[in-house]
C-alpha cells in the first residue's frame, strides 16, 4: 500500500490527513500555525508531525509518495509563494524548503486550488475533470480544474472569481481596494451587507428587522420561514453569482460548478436563486452545466493537497 | 529534418501550411471550402491538397508528424464537432476520420484556441505558457493558453470571451440570443452600433456624421483626426472591452493578453484605452498582464493548429 499526505495551512491551525492512493484516508488531525518569526517554525512543525504520524501508524518512508500543501496565498507552478497575510511569510519557496527538511517530494498549490481538487477527487465533483468551485465564506473564493489538474496562472492568482466585477456603479470598496467585486455580493458578509441596505430602504415588514446584527445564516432561515424581504435578498444575491458565473462558464466551460463555504450551509434551496441567473445570461454550450454543493466541508483542502501527489 | 501540417477551415476557404518543428514555414496555400453535401468533401480535399503538396516538396511521409486542424465551432477534446454554424458538417469525427484518410496524427482544435495558440508559438506570445487571445473581428472570438495548452472545456467551448456579459442593462439580443454580450460593444459591428447610438444622442460635431454608412475602421480613423466624438465612442469601448477582460485576468492570470481581429489594425493607439479600464478593475495580482496587439493575421490559424502536433 502506497500513501500520501494532505497539508492544508491556515492561519490559526494546519490541518494534515494522510490518505491511501485510493482516496481512503487512514487518519486526519490538526497542529497550530506559529506564525511567529515570520512563521519559521511553520515548516518544520508540519515535518515533525508527519513523521510522528508515519511512526505512529506504522508506514515506511519509501511508501508515502509525497506531500502535497496548500497555502493560502497565491503560489506559483515552481511552489514559491510571494507573500502572505496570514502566515508571517512574506516570499518563500514552500516546495523546496519542505522537500529539503522532509526528504520527500512535495507539491505546493493555493488552498482555494486546493479544496477544488479535493471535491473532484472525493467530493461533490466526482469523476469530473473540468469543475469549478466557489467558496462562499468571510470571502469568495475560487477554484478552476481544468483537465484534472488546477489553473494556477502566471503569478499564481487563477480562478480569483470574487474578484471579478459584478456592478460597474458600486461605491464602496472592496477588501482588494477595488469596486464592485463579487465578493461584495456573494460572501457571507456581502448577503448581510445586501440585507442592511435593503432593510433601510423602506418599512416593509420583515423577520430580519429584530435582528441586533443581520448575518448571512439569518437571511437563509427568515428565506426558508417565507420571509418576502429575505427572498429579494437572496435573488439579488443569486443574480449577482449567477451571473458572475455565466461570465466563469463562458471562458472555462465547466461540467460542474460546485459552491461550498459556509453560505453554501444553507443548503440546496440557495442552488435555485443562482441557476436562475445563470441560465437567463449563459452561453448557449453551458446551459447544461450542473450545479452542486460542496460536500467535504473543512476536509476538502487536505483531500486536494494530497491529490497534487497523485498527478 | 520534421515537419507538421497546420490546417484552418474556414466557411470560403481552407488555409493550410506546412512548417518545420522550428517554426519555420515552408509553404503556405490555400483551398475552396466544398460545404455542400454536408461537407462531405471537405476532410478528402484537405488530405488530397496535402498529398500533392507533400509530393512537391520532396517530403518523405514517415518526416510529417501530423496535421493540426482549427475548426469554426467547439471541438472536444476527442476531435469531435457536435454541429457547425458554415460547413454544413452536423456531429463529426474530424480527428478520427482525417486519421483514417491521410495515416497521419491528426489533432483537432476551435479556430479561435488555434490563433491563441498560434500568436504564442511564432507571434506576439512568443515564450508565453499562460496568454489570452481576443479576436476583434464580426464577433468576438477568445482563446485562452494555460501552461501552454488550449482551455478546451467540457464542450469544447472554453474561451468564449465574447460572450461574457458587460452591460446588465442591454435591450437588445446578441447573435448567441442571450443580451449585454460582450461581443455587442467590443467587435467590428459592436464598435459600429455604438457609434450610431452615440450619434443619435446629440447633434454634437463630428467627422463621423459625414458617412454613409459608419464602420469601426471610421470610428478609429477618426480617433486619430483628433475627432471627440469618436474618442468618446472609443473610451466606451475601451471600457467594455477593459472591464472585460479584467474578468478573464481573474479567472485565467495570464501573462499576457493578445489583441487581434481586424479591428486590432487600428493599432497601438487601441491598447491605452483598453488598459485605462482594465487596471481601474484588475485583482492586484493581475495589473503586470502585458497588452500587445496580435501581429500573425490570417496566418495564426495554420501556425497554432500545426503546433497542436508538436505538443
Amino acid at each position: 500500500m502506497k500513501y500520501c499526505v494532505g497539508v492544508d495551512i491556515g492561519g490559526t491551525t494546519v490541518k494534515l490527513g494522510i490518505f491511501q492512493t485510493d482516496g481512503t484516508i487512514l487518519d486526519k488531525w490538526e497542529i497550530l500555525t506559529r506564525t511567529e518569526n515570520a512563521g519559521v517554525e511553520i515548516l518544520p512543525d508540519i515535518a515533525k508531525s508527519i513523521e510522528e504520524k508515519r511512526v505512529e501508524q506504522n508506514i515506511e518512508t519509501e511508501d508515502i509518495l509525497g506531500i502535497g500543501v496548500g497555502v493560502p496565498a497565491p503560489v506559483d507552478s515552481f511552489g514559491v509563494v510571494k507573500n502572505t497575510a496570514n502566515l508571517g511569510w512574506g516570499y518563500k519557496e514552500v516546495k523546496r524548503e519542505l522537500e529539503e527538511i522532509t526528504g520527500y517530494v512535495v507539491a505546493v498549490g493555493n488552498d482555494a486550488n486546493m479544496a477544488a481538487l479535493g471535491e473532484m477527487w472525493l467530493g461533490s465533483g466526482h469523476g469530473q475533470k473540468n469543475m469549478v468551485m466557489v467558496t462562499l465564506g468571510t470571502g469568495v473564493g475560487g477554484g478552476v480544474i481544468i483537465d484534472g489538474r488546477p489553473l494556477v496562472g502566471k503569478n499564481g492568482a487563477g480562478g480569483e472569481i470574487g474578484h471579478i466585477l459584478a456592478n460597474r456603479q458600486e461605491r464602496d470598496k472592496c477588501g482588494c481596494g477595488k469596486k464592485g467585486c463579487l465578493e461584495q455580493y456573494a460572501s457571507a458578509s456581502g448577503i448581510a451587507r445586501l440585507a442592511r441596505i435593503r432593510l433601510a430602504r423602506n418599512n416593509d415588514w420583515s423577520l430580519l428587522r429584530d435582528k441586533q446584527k443581520i448575518t448571512a445564516k439569518e437571511v437563509f432561515d427568515a428565506l426558508k420561514e417565507g420571509d418576502k424581504v429575505a427572498e429579494d435578498i437572496v435573488e439579488e444575491f443569486g443574480a449577482y453569482l449567477g451571473y458572475a458565473l455565466a461570465d466563469v462558464a463562458a471562458i472555462v466551460d465547466p461540467a460542474v460548478i460546485v459552491i461550498g463555504g459556509g453560505v453554501s450551509k444553507a443548503g440546496p434551496i440557495i442552488l435555485q436563486y443562482i441557476k436562475k441567473y445563470f441560465l437567463e445570461k449563459a452561453f448557449f454550450a453551458n446551459e447544461g452545466t450542473e450545479f452542486i454543493i460542496a460536500v467535504l466541508g473543512n476536509d476538502a483542502g487536505i483531500c486536494g493537497a494530497a491529490k497534487m501527489i497523485l498527478g
